[in-house]
């Protein structure tokens, strides 16, 4: 099932050269940088507008939604930027995915 | 290799409720909602101040960090709300993976 | 001149009630709470990356415009939540127009 | 009382290059734009997560604090880029202070 990270990370580079009429990523990818950095930050503020409705009502499907949102821009940004997933995953096993006696210390602060 | 998420998100399960003083999560976990949104919330600047950077440096290593930073906290708010990242990829396959006719559409506007 | 910000929070409660269709702040008023924070957060998104790129570009003009729409959409905010900007004006008087011994200490880390 | 904006932006320069060991303004001028812009980032994640606080108990005092925070942070940027309040406050005037016709046009979207 985790594999669907990448597999939606094909479906973004299949489509960013696609006509911008008929696709959301295709859009995205022609306006550019700022217009992706600000939708990052709007799924962001939402995640956290969705966290605190969630602890009121005890429904998290919200959540789920925006947090689906946030990934899958961030995705849309490592494409642009020539990035990819796999390089993140990386990252995380390397700094999360280890022994919990390192954990702390691989804390930036 | 993409199942990185699914086994951080175990970490993350494991301390929840460690010793604060040793364990980054369960400090966090402790510290409460508020302050979990508050990094998810840096995490994102980070990653929009880190791709920026890399737009002229041409050097996407910070972005790659930031945005491992930016999934590993959503990890921690999905089981601080009680949710899994399961359900972010139910999300994702059913919303973005699927074949491109259907893709503009399912986008809330 | 500063007084600005106290004449454009009395166009904000004048047009709190007037007809969505034409007035943008009743629009907003009437979209609620969700709504407004996720246009403050993109107003910040927005002055962060206009700063970016007045840092290279070496001209401020969008900079000057994204953090007017920042205290624009704060302005929303306080009448929204029944506060007004005297107090945001007071809490500024009383933390930092201090003498300079006093500054670091007032602030909270 | 609206002139505080002016005040707490004159004790921001005077501030600039003090000791930022003494100085909180002095040690976010040497710490850099990107220091800065996550500074703003979080004070609007602040703002946010007090305003959701506030619509739950009734309590703003720490929206007001948090836009304090805000506002003061923007004004440290400013500074940062060479620019002032002044065209903020002339800004503002120019798109929000006007006659109702104007209001809704004169938003970008």
């Amino acid at each position: 099932m985790s594999d669907v990270i990448e597999r939606v990370f094909g479906v973004i580079q299949d489509r960013r050269n696609a006509d911008p009429s008929v696709s959301y990523v295709a859009s995205l990818q022609q306006a550019g940088l700022n217009k992706i950095l600000e939708k990052v930050g709007e799924e962001a503020c939402e995640v956290a507008i969705a966290a605190k409705d969630a602890a009121t009502s005890k429904s998290t499907s919200e959540v789920v939604k925006e947090t689906a949102d946030l990934w899958f821009h961030s995705l849309i940004l490592l494409d642009h930027l020539g990035e990819t997933p796999d390089n993140i995953f990386a990252e995380l096993e390397n700094r999360f995915g280890t022994s919990g006696i390192t954990e702390k210390q691989s804390r930036k602060n």
